[in-house]
């Protein structure tokens, strides 16, 4: 949840007048994302989310955003749209932070998917990741193996203060990543697909939010990724069964070349070590004026304890 | 702002079973109101908030105060509705708390209103004192000059670490309380009519929320606290312009009687003082959980001392 930087009717009415979208009928600041300041706005036209972007994410990287958003949508993907104002920019400074205004999704965000909601998950990465091929503009993954190294050596001192042998599971796996395959087949990947970012509406995505930390990588990795964030229950024990089914879904749509079977298990871990270290790094740094409660990084110690024993892509049920 | 109890999209369908208002389209926790928890939800058939309540509000209080919101509405007075499950109740407990469906009402809360907004929230406190006439239930005003001594004592103490010579200033006006005055008109009355709790929509009110410190006291200190809340500027002067336009449009609908004017001076004194004690407490108390940043007590120092100064109600611009 996050409003970080306040925005007031008066500061909305002042820019709107730069765009040609009605009335205002609410505004309201929304209690969603941790990294951004985001607010709803209805007007007598339609939805929209005002976005403001604080620390992690810096105004030269929204050309690649805000632009693969509006690539998206013109290839048939469900995503935010972001309205250009009258001198047809699509972002603006609001406040002292860059801003867009994007369209409003309509759609729901499970807690809890079931295997109907995994199957529906892996037919639409894949087809996202079909949808981002021809992006003329390209942005690298800062949070791959070097961004962890230098997670891992900031949260090292303290790390055993979350859970005893943390900092040599961390140093352990990262030693793992001296083999990160390279060479599998590329593109632009979401790297948060969570449940969270994931719309449904009666039972059917209705929508795929939240392209901030999207970047070129292995499709794979994304892959990865969400075996993480859909496929493990709450006590974090893996759910073959979903992980099947991601998978299976994700394969009817495009094929995994040997390579990437191979690569998924180290894949896997890396993905977990990630999400483990940023977790890590808000829990032990946590920034009073966000407003948020940073998540628990022991889910992803979990994950990756699992991770590190699994040989084989067999094992998530590919 | 405050999201203080998690409420999940599962949570949320499990308690639609009760309720007969659609199939939801969006669900989201919003950045608003400092006291409970609060969540936007739109279904097919119309937008509403569902709100958990926190500390603060207790159980017993909601028969009053949603009893209130349906007898206002049926009065003509445009406030949240809560909206009845199919059992005929107009709250249940959801995740450990007391809570409510409301309708959502249109509108945006301004942060700096203006004269012709102090014109229209002076006339729309006038109907709503008028609308509460008959209301059967009642409910003492717990922040009344006894809960005022309870919240000195308690923050007694550390009050100069605020600002030095504000403990000596909370007593001496403390003292002064003594000739709280009573027998004045009283009724139904808001009690934190604050431009947050008015909506407008193109420059005329369209609602007015949040009744939750609603209670039965004296009308004239309903006018006490908006005036401090409506017309005081951001450098904490009194903008008499203001307080003229907002008595006089009140006058039109009610007009106040010779004690209600003799009173006003002391009234605004005290609903400053309450402000005051409220902010300090929770800014020297903060809650961790309450994902909220405290407002500054030090804007209700600025008040207080202004209304010390003041020995009649024509220097409000009665």
């Amino acid at each position: 949840m996050a409003v970080y930087t306040d925005v007031s009717f008066e500061d909305l009415e002042k820019l709107l007048t730069g765009y040609d979208i009605g009335n205002p009928r609410s505004f309201k600041g929304i209690a969603e994302g941790v990294e951004n300041s985001n607010f709803h706005l209805q007007t007598d036209r339609g939805g929209y989310i005002l976005t403001l972007y604080e620390k992690r994410v810096s105004a030269e990287d929204l050309p690649f955003f805000l632009g693969l958003m509006e690539h998206l949508a013109t290839r048939g993907i469900a995503c935010p749209q972001p309205v250009r104002n009258k001198a047809g920019k699509n972002w603006i400074e609001l406040n002292g932070r860059p801003a867009a205004l994007l369209t409003f999704l309509d759609g729901v965000s499970l807690r809890r998917p079931e295997v109907p909601h995994c199957i529906q998950a892996g037919e639409a990465l894949a087809k996202l990741h079909a949808a981002g091929a021809g992006f003329p503009l390209s942005r690298p993954n800062a949070l791959s193996v070097n961004g962890w190294k230098k997670l891992a050596s900031d949260t090292q001192a303290k790390a055993d203060t979350v859970q005893t042998g943390l900092a040599q599971l961390i140093q352990s796996t990262l030693k793992e990543m001296e083999d990160w395959p390279s060479g599998l087949p590329a593109g632009v990947i979401h790297a948060d697909l969570f449940p969270d970012n994931v719309l449904f509406m009666g039972g059917q995505i209705s929508g795929l939010i939240d392209f901030y930390f999207a970047c070129n990588d292995a499709l794979a990795y994304d892959i990865a990724i969400m075996l993480n964030a859909w496929c493990f229950e709450q006590d974090g024990s893996y759910n073959i069964t979903k992980g099947k089914s991601f998978l299976s879904a994700y394969r009817q749509q495009r094929e995994l070349t040997p390579k990437e079977v191979e690569a998924l298990p180290i894949l896997a871990r890396g993905a977990a070590l990630r999400f483990l270290l940023t977790r890590l790094y808000d829990w032990l740094n946590p920034d009073p004026a966000a407003l948020v409660r940073p998540k628990d990084p022991r889910d992803y110690v979990k994950r990756l304890r699992f991770h590190r024993n699994v040989r084989l892509a067999s094992e998530y049920g590919l």
